[in-house]
């Protein structure tokens, strides 16, 4: 396992070479960073949590006929994958505001926003990604019109099944971020949805007490990551509550 | 004239009711401010200078068929105007990289972008003027779809119109703001070009020495503001050296 070739190792994932061309193992750390990495901490089981929560939607993804680079998980922390070509931008859906936006426009946290809206965030650290509109992201070449709309349309229909599959479990989503790459299939090219869903890229408020069940808190020292996330993958039935987070005995290959 | 009524005073410019019904008066102070009022300055005689520059501009944009907002140069510090519903955003074009766009993305200052480019920053001095894209925009309902595709197409004008002009002036238009309001006629609406367009608003720089003739020279501490802006209005040949600016006897009415 050691020898594999890392093709990219980002804050919260490592992206391995694959077993055949086309391919990557995506590995899910226990990393937790957060203000590009000014916080940054160790949550010992964060990454086989959403390891099983983003297999969890993004096989539902694939059903519904919403292209992903999802194939199938491979152990707690890993995941096959197609390879893409990623666009170098954080695509967000906002149902309600919060976090930057609410800082950025000033309106408080948890207002209903008007409709759904979609920002786009360029991917550089070194410059915090800042946002950018469709101006910047066809003016610099980093997706055409055409990619831009495609983006669009898979932002919107991830953000319905989405919202459906957490009310039901009393869950409001508040907000979430998907990246997106380009997928080369012999001639023909598509956009299809990369990364992760999990709650380190969601805003997930209980419906009921508007508790947070996402990445704020940490960001927030809001209380223990883990027990939230648990919580999440417990609501979509995904973990028992007696399953380990950390391997006990041979490493589980489902 | 200290009897009439203020609709409006801005950092720059103060709004008076007008002569008849549908206009007003703009007039233009001597305050300079940068950072969103963080740095305040009175810099004797800029507001007769953008008064005069401006007054050139928008008189030649009306010639070419591009809307404005603008009737005619009252005196030495006034202009009468058509009163419109002011669009609550700031709308840059940038044809070089400068200022924040340089600073937000990481791209050098001078560098030619791929082609120009055009922002939209929400008018909210609380907020420090956030930038916006077209999903804020539409969703906050600051401007519909169809307005925001008009508000490009004359800001695409401007750009063509003001490039040319400094151009043969030995001038390059780095970048430039606007703002557009709608004009009711009657049953009709339609988007105008609103507000000034002066070294305020412009980045203007030297086409062989890129010397800076415009607010950066007050904003970063590079020279005399008023110099640069007397350049500016003697290259367009718009002001006599020698023309005071302030009133030597009783003010001039043309």
């Amino acid at each position: 396992m050691n020898r594999r070739r890392r093709i990219y190792e980002g804050k919260g994932k490592i992206l391995y070479e694959g077993p055949e061309p086309g391919t990557l193992i995506q590995f899910f750390k226990d990393d937790a960073t957060a203000f590009n990495k000014k916080k940054h901490d160790v949550v010992d089981g964060k990454g086989v949590l959403n390891n099983r929560i983003s297999e969890y939607i993004f096989t539902h993804l694939n059903r519904i006929g919403i292209p992903t680079h999802f194939i199938r998980r491979v152990n707690m922390r890993e995941q096959l994958i197609k390879e893409v070509e990623i666009i170098p931008l954080e695509v967000v859906v906002r149902n309600v505001a919060a976090g930057s936006l609410s800082k950025r426009l000033g309106i408080e946290e948890g207002t209903v926003l008007p409709r759904s809206i979609i920002e786009f965030y360029y991917k550089a650290d070194a410059l915090d990604d800042p946002m950018v509109s469709e101006e910047h992201v066809t003016a610099f070449g980093w997706a055409s019109p055409q990619e831009i709309d495609d983006i669009m349309a898979l932002a919107i229909r991830v953000n319905d099944f989405l919202t459906g599959l957490f009310l039901g479990v009393g869950i409001q989503l508040i907000d979430f971020k998907i990246e997106c790459g380009r997928l080369f299939e012999g001639e023909m090219m598509r956009i299809i949805v990369a990364d992760e869903i999990s709650p380190d890229s969601c805003r997930l408020w209980d419906t009921t007490t508007n508790e947070k069940l996402d990445k704020d808190v940490y960001r927030r020292d809001l209380g223990n990551l883990v027990e939230a996330y648990q919580e999440v993958a417990r609501r979509l039935g995904i973990m028992n509550e007696n399953e380990p987070l950390r391997p006990t005995g041979p490493v589980l290959v489902k």
